[in-house]
C-alpha cells in the first residue's frame, strides 16, 4: 500500500504491542522492533500483518510479514517465517495496533489547518473561486481550476490540468492529471468501518487514501471513501456520474463507466472497461471482471467473470434474466 | 410529542376552528378554548386530534383528546369523551388547524437570522471553521467542533463533544452528546408531505423536529427530514453511512447500522440492533422489529417481525429468497 | 429547442462543416450557409440535423432540416428535401458539428465570472444570505429568496416568488415563478454524455438547458442535468423529494410527484400526474404515460402506457407483481 500521508509513529517493541493486545508469546525476543502494520500482500520482514478470513488463504501462504494477527483456525496457513499472534477478534486487534502506529487515521473532524488558498505559493498557477480553503501537506500542479467554497483539506496531491467544482471537499487523496471532479463531492473521508458494540461503536483506523488516476471524471454529489488498510482507487479514464457512492478499499479499473446513483460496497474490485447502469449496487468483497456490463438497477451479490453481461437482483446472465421476466 | 421549537399561537375558541373548517356542530359550547393539536396518543383534554385511518383504531379507542378530526366511517372508534369533528379530508383539515396553531412550521426558506458564530457566547467552547453561521434559538455544548461553511439554522440544541462536518445545514433539531454529523448533510428540513392538487399543491405543516441521540454518526450527504405531527428520531449509537435519506416521522432504534444510500420512507419505525444493507429501501408506515437484518438492495414493503433476516424485492425470508434465486 | 443561452457561432459554410467531418459530397453547392444544428423535430431549412436510430424514424420522415448526419442504413428514411451526410458514427459527428456551433456548451468548469450578489441591481428585490454569488447573464424576478453560499452561475433566469435554499448551484437554467429549490442541489450541469474511447473519453456538447416550470419544488441534494440537444424540463407543479437524479434531456410533465432517491436516465419522457415511489429507477429513452403510478423501488425498462400502475424489476402490472410475489 502506498501511503504518503499518515505519519507512522513506530517502530514499537514487540513487547509493547503484545501488551496492548493483552497476549503473551513464549520463546520470542520481545525486544524486537516492529516497524509497521500492513495487509498480507504488502507486509515485509519486521512488520505485522493480519489474517481473518479463509478468503485470503492464498495470499496468507506467502506473506512476508514477520508477525500476523490471526485465529486458532487460520494460523496454520501462514508460512514458517511468520509468527502468528493468536487473538479473539482479528479485526479489533488489527484496529488497535493500527491506531498505535497511525493515530491520525482515526480522526476525521474538519481540517482546522485549512486557510485561504492565496496564502499558498501554488495559487499563482491555479484559477480559483471565492472562499477556497487549503490544508497542510497539499500540492497542486499547473493549470488547475478550483471552484467556489471548495475545501482541499490536508494530505492532497493534485496533478496538472485538473478541474475541481464548487462546494467540494477533498482530503487524503492523490489526484493525477486531467481529472475532473464536479460540484458537491466528498472525497477521502473515512469509510463506514467500525466494530459494533452496544452503546458505543469502536471506529477502526482508515489509513488508506483515495487515488484517482489520469483523465477520470467524478460526477456531482458523489462520495468516495478512503481505504482502511489499502487504498480506494479509480483507474485511468473511468467516468462516474452523479450521486455515486464508492466505499472504502474499492478498486475500479480503467476505462469504466458508472452511471448515476450506483453504490459499490467496501473492498470490491471492479475490472477495466466495465459498464454499470444507474442505481446498480455491488456488495462488498466481490470481484467484477474486465469488460463486464451490469444493467441499471441490478444488485450484484457474487463475483462476475470477465466479459459477462448481468442484470437483476441478484444479478445473473442478462439473457436468462430477460427470458424469465418477459 | 416533545416540541421545544415551534411557538403555539393558541389557544383558539372552538368556534374559530370550526369556522376555519367550514363545519358546524350543534349542542356544543363553541366558546370552549382549544389549547393545542396533537396526535391521538399524545393529545389531552381541551386539545384536538385527528384520526384518518383504521390503522390507528386501537390508539383512537383510548385517546384523551376532547375533539378529533375524523370521518363518518371512523368516528365510532373514538371514546365518548372525544367529540368527533366530521370532515371530508382529515389530513387537509388537520393541516389547516395545525397551520393555525403553528404558522412557523410551514416556512422552510433559508434562515435569514443566521449570523457569524463569533457573535455567540458559546463560540468560546467550540472549535469552528470559516464562514460558520448560527441562527436564533441555538445552543451548543462544550467541546464541539463545527466545520467550514456549516449553517446551524434556528432551533437547534447541540450537546457536548459533538463533531459537525463542513457544508452541513441543520435546523429544528435536538442533537445529544458525542454525535458526529459528517459533511454535506441536510438535517431538519420539512418532509415531502403535501396534499396534491392540480396546479398548486398544498404543503402541510411539519411541526416535529429531528432528535439524534447520544453517540450517533450520520454519513456524508445524508438528509434527515423533520416530522410532521411527530418527531423523526435516531436512537443511541446508531450509525448511518453516506447518502442516506430518512423521511419525516421515521423512528430508528438504538445500536442500528444503516449502510450507504438506504432510503426510509415516511413514518416507518425501525427497531434496535437492526442492520440494513446498502441501497435497501423501506416503504412508509412500516414497523421493522428488533435485531432485524435487511440485505443490501432489498425493498421492504411490509412489517418485519423481530429477529428476522430478509432479502429481495419485495423482501422476504433470506433463505427462501436465496433458494429461489440460485 | 428554446436555447436562450449558448451563443451560436455560426453560420458556417457547408464546405467548412464537411471538412471538419472529413467527408465530401458531389453535386452540392458547398458554399451554402448552414445556420444551426438541431434535433430532427426542431430543425428547419438551412439547418443540419442528426438521425442515428430507427427509434426516431417517424420524426425523421418529416424533418425540415436541409441536411442530416446519418448512416447508410438509415438515410432512406429522410425526406427528399433533406440531404443525408453519411458518417461512420452519427453521434461523434453530431458532437463535432455542435461543438463548432456552440463551443461554450462543452465547458463546465466553475463560473469565474460569478461575483457577490450585491453588485447586481436586482439584489434590491431579493432577500439573500451570506456569500451568495451571481454570474453573467442572470436575471432574478421580484420577491425571491436565496440562501447562504448559493451560487447562481451564468445563464440563469429566475421568475418571481422563488425560494432557493443554501449551498445550491444553478447554471444554464430557466426557472419560472413560485418555484422552490431546496438546499445542496446542483442544477444545469452537463449530462453524463460522452463517447467512450480508450484512455480519453470524448465529451459531447450539452447545449440544452434546464427548464423548471411554475410551482415546482426540488428537494435537497438533487441533481438535474441540462440537456444535450434538447432541454431537460420539469412541468408545472411537479414536486421532487430529496436526493433525486434527473439526467439530461429528461422531460417530466405537470402535477407529478417523485419520491426520494429516484433516478431517471437520459432522454426519458414522463407524463402528467405521474407518481413515482422512492428509489425507483427509470431507464433512458423511455416514455411513461400520463397518470402512471410506479411503486417505490421499481426498475422501469420499457415504455409504460397511460393510467398504468406498475411495480417490480423489471416493472410490470402491480397486481400481477404482487400476486406472483405473495
Amino acid at each position: 500500500m502506498t501511503n504518503p500521508f499518515f505519519k507512522n509513529n513506530g517502530p514499537f517493541k514487540l513487547n509493547e504491542i503484545l501488551n496492548e493486545l493483552n497476549i503473551t508469546i513464549r520463546e520470542i525476543n520481545n525486544d524486537l522492533n516492529i516497524t509497521d502494520i500492513k495487509d498480507l500482500q504488502n507486509s515485509k520482514s519486521n512488520e505485522i500483518s493480519f489474517f481473518h478470513s479463509k478468503k485470503y488463504k492464498i495470499i496468507a501462504n506467502t506473506t512476508k510479514a514477520s508477525f500476523c494477527l490471526t485465529t486458532k483456525n487460520l494460523y496454520n496457513e501462514l508460512p514458517k517465517t511468520c509468527i502468528p499472534l493468536i487473538v479473539d477478534n482479528v479485526l479489533v486487534s488489527t484496529s488497535l495496533v493500527t491506531a498505535k502506529f497511525y493515530p491520525d487515521s482515526i480522526n476525521d473532524d474538519f481540517d482546522e489547518t485549512a486557510e485561504e488558498i492565496n496564502n499558498f505559493k501554488f495559487s499563482d498557477k491555479v484559477k480559483f473561486g471565492r472562499n477556497v480553503l487549503v490544508g497542510k501537506n497539499v500540492s497542486i500542479g499547473t493549470n488547475c481550476i478550483i471552484g467556489h467554497n471548495t475545501i482541499i483539506e490536508k494530505n492532497v496531491l493534485i496533478g496538472n490540468n485538473c478541474s475541481i467544482g464548487s462546494n467540494t471537499i477533498i482530503r487524503n487523496c492523490l489526484i493525477k492529471n486531467n481529472v475532473r471532479i464536479l460540484d458537491n463531492c466528498i472525497i477521502g473521508k473515512h469509510g463506514f468501518g467500525f466494530f459494533p458494540t452496544q452503546n458505543k461503536n469502536l471506529r477502526y483506523p482508515h489509513m488508506g487514501i483515495v487515488i484517482i488516476e489520469d483523465n477520470c471524471e467524478i460526477g456531482c454529489g458523489s462520495t468516495i471513501d478512503r481505504g482502511s488498510m489499502s487504498n480506494t482507487t479509480i483507474g485511468k479514464n473511468t467516468y462516474l456520474d452523479n450521486q455515486i457512492h464508492i466505499a472504502h478499499n474499492v478498486k475500479i479499473g480503467e476505462n469504466s463507466i458508472i452511471a448515476g446513483q450506483v453504490g459499490i460496497a467496501g473492498s470490491s474490485i471492479i475490472g477495466n472497461n466495465v459498464k454499470i447502469g444507474g442505481q446498480a449496487g455491488i456488495s462488498g468483497h466481490l470481484k467484477i471482471g474486465n469488460n463486464v456490463e451490469i444493467a441499471g438497477g441490478s444488485g450484484v451479490i457474487k463475483d462476475i467473470p470477465d466479459n459477462s453481461k448481468v442484470m437483476g437482483y441478484p444479478a445473473k446472465n442478462i439473457r436468462e434474466f430477460l427470458k424469465e421476466n418477459r
